[in-house]
């Protein structure tokens, strides 16, 4: 084999990431948890219960619960098994011969034709990927309702694929960390759910705001402006309000058939800020019932939590928020950071009175939220916020020797150590330079060294080196651990 | 729409799991991470520094990794975009035309002409889950060769996924715990690896044996035996020795040729024990200058450890342990539960010499053990070895009242439970009666209950009932805190 022939053979090996996906290293791992187990802490502190779903669903439990787009987004999986066989013996036979007539069709075209047209395409695929954490929940409670204590309050962490086009801050394999509470009407779960919203981000350092309106503000608002069936013209075109401006809004409107009169009615009851805002809606929304049902929720809320003696909440109405043309009939939240460079939003949720309906499980009122793992990472990482503590490795020591009996040596000085509950690795291979090992505890920022020589085993104190301050003494091992100890603090 | 027909709908809506998946709910997810977490500690504890890969590779990456056996099982995801509409449109043509001409046929065959035959299951496909967190390992070390420091300890701990016929303890997700060290010929590495298997077995209290072969001194005996090409052969046979027994073996290797003379003198070879053990095999594999290396590796391993201070350490030498035809050419390891009724193995690994030579990056030596968490479960629930302390709910407080002004009274009250520190719930909904909230408190072994009443508003001394103990007292606020924190250790 000449070079050049290997050299082919090692570039045609080079290995790729499916788009959109990423690898995380030791740091990086290291932070994700950082953010996890904040957001786990506080889900425990306000009574959520941890569960888990596979990452395969039935195709039948995912279409049609996220919009046509969603549908289009959704990753499917290939059946194992006999049709993907026969296609693929078919394709490989019509590469084969140009001129294969339709009778050479194999059985797979029988078996097609017992298929209904719309589910052809189950012959290829009966399973995807999870989307979100919303609707494996939903078929969760459906199938566990007989186990399942009510009111549930369920979080879940886990990763969602999306088979969207990948762009900065967004990813087709993301984390969401969901909590919902399902089988209670009680305002109180909207008002700790923004309770969490709020400890997590201020225990993150995260400059947030949490913005709160209520889909029956919505209705309500479409009643009085020019219509009940007006509200998902009115959602779609206000959720665009801070990509498009109001000039974008007010033509989307104008397109949608609203006069002049009725989209100025509009931008001034959405523009309502401030403390006045409850008594203004209250009177500008007195004909619709709905509207000022939703109105009162919104007031219950911000006033309970604003006289809680928890940590300000930064907590705001946003009468222009709507979520798309999702399934809240209530409650609707979405948080932003409010500082650096990431625009899109780092949490979102909201009440959905029937959500398990669509599994045969109607009339139970749950509301919850996410948090966006990646993109609060994002944030995190363009603010610098997270803490210098986190490293790559937590390993506190390395052992490091000249020879085969100063490994021996090592080794059991690594056992005490680590029974002593102190992260030791011992320098692998016999190198006699010790700067190679020292540079090796250098890369990976490890704090203390120990170095075995000869006279250090005689003595039985070998050489604790600090890393950091550049110091170095004579110890026994006792007292390496002792002093190590007193560091982990 | 009558009774009947939504009847119908409701069944026709019911849903199920993907065949071989499984949900998991609050207990199970806390004893997963009981086990998760012990596992995480020791890799820490020992140096090792985590990585994350995506649950999507390229087909590209894992084909050809697993064997054929391994390739048929492998979940491909389907490419999403034109050609999957494409293949749609044609099964739907030819469903509504049975004489559809082989004109008609889309541009999907078009683009079939300018594949490769082989590579014909592209257009469906190019991207599986993941099979082992081993390939990916490999796919990760030589895309980010240059940001590593060497040798690298990297531990990762994520799902995988795999077509497998579902049966009692084997899933088609399930979770793998990996720590390799890469970059390093050391035995110290195999050793470290072994004790890591000891101590995470030791602090889950499962009974454990840790069996160690090497790839070497299986060479060794084909050699003695028959001669170096009998390896797979003799791996092969003696690899299913506790599935079949002696005489499976004995059958299986008469067909392959061996007389009785040579199976006679490999069951005395791999049949060697106790403390005799590797001066019988020096004698008997004398000839083979790589089973004497085999021999002399397993005998240092086994030695150094002995002569540690760790507790006792429950390995032993099995000369007819194999782990199939893989990629190992040193140390095996494979754990086994010594109680209960699951014989499969709880983990596995050994030392592979060129696994990054696929993707391009030769000669890099790498060693590696696995914990199967599902697995671990399994054992774990057979044997009722988990704590009493792992509950679905980790709330410790609910707090209960009677009317509005209680439930204001009871959300305060949270606030500062919580700013303490204490996991702490408010019933969400107002029910007047007390049974109910403790019931749901009951249902949640939730241990403590706070009852806040008129009387007790007024008073600002609410009822503190112990629900385990079933006594109760009044106690102010700040009181009920510092009870409830000292229950905590």
């Amino acid at each position: 084999m000449n070079m050049l022939f290997s050299l082919t053979i090692i570039m045609s090996h080079k290995p790729t990431l499916p788009k959109g996906t990423r690898d995380f290293n030791a740091l990086q791992v290291q932070r994700r948890k950082y953010i996890l187990q904040t957001i786990e802490l506080v889900f425990k502190k306000y009574g959520f219960m941890p569960i888990e779903t596979p990452a395969m669903e039935n195709l039948s439990t995912l279409e049609g619960k996220y919009g046509e787009e969603g549908d289009q987004l959704l990753f499917r999986i290939l059946n194992s098994g006999d049709y993907l066989k026969e296609l693929k013996d078919y394709t490989d036979r019509m590469l084969a011969d140009e001129s294969m007539d339709r009778t050479f069709l194999p059985s797979i075209s029988g078996k097609l034709k017992d298929l209904d047209a719309k589910a052809s395409i189950k012959f290829l695929a009966e399973k995807g990927l999870r989307y979100d954490l919303t609707v494996p929940f939903a078929r969760y409670v459906v199938m566990n309702r007989n186990e399942i204590t009510f009111p549930f309050r369920r979080y879940q962490m886990q990763p969602v694929w999306r088979a969207d086009r990948p762009q900065k801050g967004r990813y087709r394999e993301f984390w969401q960390c969901d909590a919902d509470v399902i089988g209670s009407n009680s305002l109180l779960n909207e008002i700790d759910l923004i309770l969490i919203y709020a400890e997590v981000f201020t225990a993150l350092a995260v400059p947030y705001e949490i913005k709160l309106n209520n889909r029956k503000v919505l209705t309500g608002i479409a009643e009085v402006v020019k219509g009940k069936d007006q509200m998902n013209a009115i959602a779609l075109s206000i959720d665009k309000l801070d990509k498009v401006g109001d000039e974008g809004v007010r033509n989307e409107l104008s397109k949608y058939g609203f006069t002049q009169n009725e989209i100025q009615l509009l931008f001034e009851i959405i523009q309502s800020k401030g403390e006045q805002q409850f008594d203004e809606l209250k009177i500008k929304l007195k004909d619709s019932a709905e509207g000022l049902k939703g109105i009162e929720e919104l007031e219950h809320i911000i006033h309970t939590i604003a006289a809680l003696p928890n940590k300000p909440v930064n907590l705001s109405t946003c009468f222009s928020l709507a979520r798309g043309l999702t399934y809240y009939t209530g409650a609707i939240f979405e948080v932003v950071a409010t500082a650096g460079s990431i625009k899109s939003s780092i949490g979102g949720g909201g009440r959905y009175d029937n959500l398990t309906g669509i599994f045969g499980l109607p009339d139970v009122s749950g509301v919850g939220i996410s948090f966006g793992l990646d993109r609060i990472y994002d944030v995190m990482e363009d603010l610098s916020l997270f803490p210098d503590s986190l490293q790559a490795s937590t390993t506190r020591i390395l052992c490091c020797y000249f020879d085969k009996s100063g490994q021996a040596y090592a080794i059991n000085a690594a056992a005490q150590m680590r029974q002593a509950g102190i992260a030791t690795e011992v320098y692998p291979d016999v190198v006699k330079k010790i700067g190679k090992q020292l540079d090796y505890a250098n890369a990976l920022n490890i704090p203390f060294a120990v170095i075995i020589g000869e006279n250090e085993i005689k003595s039985g104190k070998p050489v604790l080196k600090n890393l950091t301050a550049g110091t170095q003494q004579e110890l026994s091992l006792a007292d390496i651990i002792t002093h190590i100890q007193s560091h982990l603090v």
